[in-house]
């Protein structure tokens, strides 16, 4: 058995310094932040009962993605290939994956405190 | 003063058929839903706490986009247009905007029967 559900909205901001990105969507979205220590990450201090929202710096142009937290990752990406998905990559601790819709997606591992809060629960693999 | 908040996930799926999209996206992330009446969207049924997620049949390629959900879309149209959103069309109730980083979104009334829950209030226009 095991657990996932939709964790964060991951807004792909194709730049070097996410200092604008995160002025306009901080704002935007009312919700403040800051940059991580190498650049990379700013996650938006959203309102409680509402979605994470977070920003990365990356290379390809603009995109928001989901991301699938699960406290299996490679039982979730067996589980959604045979839902025919496909596995794009392998980043640092994530699975970069791709949805038949032609949609990019990430399976992560337990990112908020609450997990499994209203995650769905998977048979055995 | 107006109010806005983070609304709806919206998948766009490029596709005159959301059966099969539904098929992957209900079962991916452990939601079921239905086809509405003109086939053009799919809202699944999130676990409470969750953000809202809807399929949207479109002819642009595959795309996830926020609906940014508020009580008076001219006011927000101008406070995001202010802070370097661009809008590109209007289509039927809601307002399709650019952001500075690339990102369409679109500004919507409200969606969910608990709007201003969460909501950013913003000042005088």
């Amino acid at each position: 058995m095991h657990r996932s559900r939709v964790g964060c909205i991951v807004i792909d901001c194709q730049t070097d310094d996410l200092s604008e990105p995160l002025a306009f969507w901080s704002q935007a979205l009312g919700a403040p932040g800051d940059v991580d220590q190498d650049g990379k990450y700013a996650k938006l201090d959203m309102p409680s009962g509402s979605p994470a929202v977070l920003l990365q710096a990356v290379d390809h142009p603009a995109r928001v993605h989901l991301d699938v937290e699960t406290d299996d990752k490679d039982g979730e990406r067996e589980r959604l290939t045979a839902l025919g998905a496909t596995e794009v990559a392998r980043v640092k601790g994530w699975i970069v994956m791709e949805a038949p819709t032609g949609h990019r997606f990430c399976i992560v591992g337990p990112q908020g405190g609450d997990f499994p809060a209203r995650a769905a629960e998977w048979g055995e693999r």
